[in-house]
C-alpha cells in the first residue's frame, strides 16, 4: 500500500538515517492521521530524492523516522520562475499553491505601479509551498523570495540565457508556443497585477531584447487564471507537461 | 474613453433599443460606479454581439439602458464543455470563474464515486459565471447545468462527433497536444475529485471509444488545477488561446 503522506523535511537523508520531526509533524502524523509506530512516510529534501522510512519515535513534541530505502532519485524540475504581482485575498495563496504544483522552481512577488498589495507573508506563502510540494509529488520545494521592485529584475539583460515571458493585451503579442520555438534555459514568466501594466511599464518591458510578450488570448483573464494559463502553456510547450 | 461597465442584459439588442436594468444593475451603476446620466456602458446578450448604450433613466428599482451603435457582431466561442466533479469550499466557485474566463460553452457538475460535494447552488455559479463573462469580455454566458451522475453523460457514444478528454494518472494517458491531433467538433474536458476515480469508474471510462484519457505531467495536481491547465492546453491546441 501507499504510505499515507509525503513530508518535507531538511535533514540529510540515507540508508538508516534519523529524521526528526517538528512538533506539527510529529502531532499531524500521530494525532491526525493516526500513524502507528513502524508506519511508512515518503520523505524528501530537495536533494537527495524521496525515501521510504518508518515512524520509529513519537512523543508530544517530536519525533522521528528512520529511512529505509530510496523511492525516487533526485532530478530537477523546469529553471521556470513566476514573477508575479501579489492580488487581494486568498487569490495569492491559491497562485502559490497552483505554481507549486504546476512545477515552478521560485516565485517572486513583484511590486508594479498598479500593485495593491504592497507586501506579502514570505513565511505562510513558504507553508504553502511545502504544502503543496507534499501532495503533489514534487522533489524539491519552490522557493518564495521577498517582495521587490519589477525593475530590479528585468533592466539588465541576464548573462545566463533566460527570458521573460510576459502577459500582454498588447494587439501584436504572440502566444507561448511561438515565444519558445528557439531554445532557451530558463524562462521566467510575468503577470502583472488586477489593472495591468501601465503604459510606461510596458514600454520599458517591451525595449528589453530578453523580453517577449505574449497572448493568452482573446479574453482578458484575471491576474491569477493568468498565472495557471500560462504556466500550463509553457510547461507544455518547453518543460515537463508530459509523464 | 473605454466604458467603465460590461453588463450582461436578457433584451434583444439593436440600435435605438431600451434595455430595462433590474434593481441590482440599477444600484451598481448609480450607486457603486456612480455613473452620470448619459453615461456609456457595454451590453451583450449571447446573441446579438455587444452594444455601446447610454444610460437614459435611473431610479430606485431600475433604470434603462439605450443602445447606440453596436461594437462586436456576435461571435460563438469554442464548443468545450467541462464536466467537473464539484470540490469543497471556493475552490468550485474559482473553478467556475476560471472556466468562463478560459472559455467554456457550459460547465456541468458530476457525481462521482468519490465525489464529496453532492449539490452544487446553480443559482449563484450562474450568478458567477455572468460577472466573470462581463469582466472578461466575452460575448455571452457559459452554461450551468445542475449536478447529475456522471456516466449519463458518457455511457453511449455521441452523434455529433463529440470526444470527452479525461485526467487520469494512468500510466498511458497521452498529452493534451497529442489527443488532439485529429479534428474533433466538440470536445468535453472532464476532471474527477480530490481523490481520483474508482478504479471501476476507470475501467467503464476507457472503454469508450470517444473518451480518451490525457495526462497533465508527472505531478500530482489538484482538481481545480487540473481544470485550469487542461482547458487552457485545450483552447491552445483546438480552440482560441491566440489573438
Amino acid at each position: 500500500m501507499k504510505p499515507a503522506q509525503r513530508l518535507f523535511v531538511k535533514t540529510d537523508l540515507a540508508i538508516g538515517s534519523d529524521v526528526s520531526l517538528d512538533a506539527n509533524q510529529a502531532h499531524y502524523l500521530a494525532n491526525v492521521l493516526r500513524l502507528p509506530m513502524g508506519a511508512e512516510v515518503l520523505v524528501f529534501n530537495g536533494r537527495d530524492g524521496e525515501w521510504l522510512a518508518t515512524l520509529s519515535a513519537i512523543a508530544k513534541k517530536g519525533g522521528t523516522l528512520t529511512c529505509v530505502s530510496q523511492t525516487r532519485p533526485q532530478s530537477n524540475g523546469s529553471d521556470l520562475w513566476l514573477l508575479f504581482a501579489p492580488v487581494k485575498g486568498d487569490r495569492t495563496d491559491y497562485i502559490v499553491e497552483k505554481a507549486t504544483e504546476l512545477g515552478v522552481a521560485g516565485l517572486v512577488p513583484v511590486l508594479t505601479e498598479r500593485t495593491i498589495v504592497r507586501k506579502v507573508n514570505q513565511e505562510r506563502l513558504t507553508a504553502r509551498c511545502i504544502e503543496a510540494s507534499e501532495q503533489c509529488g514534487r522533489l524539491s520545494v519552490p522557493q518564495v523570495w521577498d517582495i521587490a521592485p519589477l525593475n530590479g529584475f528585468y533592466e539588465e539583460t541576464p548573462d545566463d540565457g533566460g527570458i521573460i515571458l510576459f502577459a500582454d493585451e498588447g494587439g501584436d503579442a504572440i502566444t507561448i508556443d511561438q515565444a519558445l520555438a528557439s531554445n532557451s534555459s530558463k524562462i521566467a514568466f510575468l503577470v502583472g497585477p488586477e489593472g495591468g501594466f501601465t503604459p510606461a511599464e510596458r514600454t520599458r518591458l517591451r525595449a528589453c531584447n530578453h523580453i517577449i510578450p505574449v497572448t493568452l488570448g482573446p479574453r482578458i483573464l484575471r491576474a491569477d487564471t493568468a498565472v495557471y494559463a500560462g504556466l500550463a502553456l509553457i510547461q507544455s510547450a518547453w518543460g515537463d507537461m508530459s509523464r
